[in-house]
């Protein structure tokens, strides 16, 4: 019956969280601000959890340096309700700004792993019937060996753009690949104007990344930024626009309300009863990286932590295989294989008896998977380096 | 500094919970099973939550009496999402059922107030453009002595139902303004084979429902079952259609993923990663309320809370002026004016000092409301008709 302190959890998500984030949360579920009510119990429009809502959007604005131009409002429905939401509500802000009954557009996809691919399929689904397509601008699959892995991001001058999307879409890490883009998005590479829209689910906080070049900035907070059950939305204030205005010319699919960005910005992410604990639980985990150096420290840490497991991959003499080329390993989820599946199964159990747990592969891919989200320290990291030498 | 014992939350929402369930909620949010790791930070697929998810689903199918007919799923978005999927799902049902292109239909609300009225707008804007038009069969504010508030359900031989509509639609308690239906909808005013569909989030285990009768029953869980975050939606199984197909015919609206019934009944409601400590809060609280005599106890409780509250205000002389007819008067939000604002404000105040809390009517109608929800026990509501016979 072990406790924290003898368990390191190097699942893909929902993720560890610092555990005085934790005792702090479990504090505030029973009795918030000495109110006698828990935080989870009282109204959300009460005043108190008024200054929990806008410290943790303020809080989240400095660690994300959100300019001025941007919003953040806060959702339900996870990355996978963003995979609709971002389509529903930028193809009303083109509809605006393209009123014409004969006006087309085209948007861009960027697939370099699972979730931007389902996403690229929302997007099919949702633009069925209307005057838009879309368009896989990449497809990282046909530039892997095999010619079915998502296992690389070439280079942006083999991409294919349309001429005038109505959105580029990317997602900046994905979790089950192990495949991240390399610092950042190839900003150069866009067709001028496009709105890009970057799915942060499994990076966010953990590097810098400039929401100025961006439309829209997402994540559902289960990896770096708290709990499931909320979804934070970084949203260039001229996207947040009448929808049912944009509907009504037509060519574009309907957005039903708690889809509606701008209809959730205007009532401070309080249209419906906002997950209130999970907001708590993110201000917490928002406060706890400020007060640990912000961004800067959590990107070096990010860093450190995981050249440290790429090195003991890279020195196994083919022990450990990794699945991705050099330039687009993921930093949060490193992917690699044992020689056959016997090694790997008595990898994950030595693993598991030393309290290192969730070392599984994603079920489609297979494998070993350590994700080094932030609840996982440089220590952890170094527990399993060695027990990685040790196998060896 | 109040503990929890000296402070008793009569707010319509989110509620009291009882303080067992949070204390292990908290003790779970930590170390759930003594696995080392918190019930938010492990995998949504491990074996350990799938367990908490099967046995959460296991106790409201039994507390709610859900028959074979009949499947259970947990979504996002509250009772705001659900005015949208509800009428997603059942127009995509009912164009599988109706494929010729010029097939018509109307859905019909039963408006008795401003949270079905809400539900009638959303479907209003969802349907333009289609071919569904939107009926209400019952407006109650016709039917008040103001002609204007929601004060009273008229009997059924009042409402105009259309002949074959797809849904009929009604919410079973009205938190703003204090209006419930007597025992029960009437449901032999029905149309033939009408698909009815509850919003039951605010009085959710506070009475037996039949749900044979009913399409879709749902709630949000942050009254009686539990925390913000995660909706009950009780579907019937014939209703879990292919949406893509549907849309396919035409003359309906569009599926984003997030609102679609069969893909959360299919994926066990883990199609994205569910609010999973949320989901743990409603187990808690379905097991606290089994452990206590299920419905049968929680409504007789309800009952008798609320009728003495109401013999206070019944026995006040008119200090106490109830908005609510006698007959549609809610068990779970007794709503009712003072002579004048001066009066409120320190019936307010003086209940404060006491720890009688929230107890302020709903911004849009003023006066007092007392919520009376599972949380709140008899000596709760004792010590309050102490006060109000006192105050008199």
């Amino acid at each position: 019956m072990p406790n924290r302190e003898e368990v390191v959890n190097f699942g893909a998500g929902p993720s560890t969280l610092p555990t005085a984030v934790l005792e702090k949360a479990a504090r505030g579920l029973l009795n918030y601000n000495d109110l006698g009510m828990g935080i989870a119990e009282i109204s959300h429009r009460s005043k108190d959890f008024k200054a929990v809502y806008e410290k943790t959007i303020s809080d989240f604005k400095t660690l994300m340096e959100v300019p001025d131009t941007h919003e953040v409002v806060l959702m339900q429905g996870g990355g996978m309700g963003a995979f609709s939401t971002v389509v529903l509500n930028l193809l009303a802000a083109w509809r605006l700004k393209n009123p014409e009954s004969d006006a087309k557009t085209t948007i861009d996809y960027i697939v370099t792993g699972s979730w931007s691919n389902k996403a690229a399929g929302e997007a099919k689904r949702l633009t069925t019937d209307t005057n838009v397509s879309v368009n896989v601008a990449l497809d990282a699959r046909k530039h892997s060996q095999d010619g079915k892995s998502f296992s690389t991001i070439p280079p942006a001058n083999q991409w294919n753009y349309s001429a005038d999307p109505a959105l580029v879409y990317y997602c900046d890490n994905e979790t089950v690949n192990g495949v991240e883009f390399d610092k950042s998005f190839p900003y150069e590479s866009l067709p001028p104007d496009a709105n890009l829209v970057a799915d942060v689910s499994s990076n966010i906080l953990s590097r810098k990344i400039d929401i100025s070049k961006h439309a829209v900035v997402y994540g559902g907070a289960q990896k770096n930024a708290g709990i499931a059950g909320v979804t934070l939305v970084i949203v260039r204030k001229d996207l947040l626009v009448d929808t049912d205005a944009a509907f009504k010319l037509g060519g574009i699919p309907q957005v039903p309300h708690l889809c509606d960005y701008k209809r959730h910005a205007d009532n401070e992410s309080m249209y419906n009863t906002p997950p209130m604990f999970a907001i708590y639980v993110s201000g917490l985990t928002f406060e706890h990286i400020k007060s640990h150096g912000g961004l800067d420290e959590y990107s070096k840490l990010s860093d450190r932590k995981s050249k440290k497991v790429y090195d003991v991959i890279d020195n196994s003499n083919g022990l450990y295989n990794p699945k991705v080329s050099v330039e687009s390993r993921s930093r949060m989820n490193v992917v690699f294989t044992l020689p056959d599946e016997d090694t790997e199964k008595r990898f994950l159990a030595e693993a598991d008896k030393l309290g290192l747990k969730n070392l599984k592969g994603h079920r489609s891919v297979g494998g070993i998977r350590v994700s080094l989200y932030n609840g996982i320290t440089e220590e952890d990291t170094d527990k399993l380096i060695g027990f990685m030498r040790l196998f060896k």
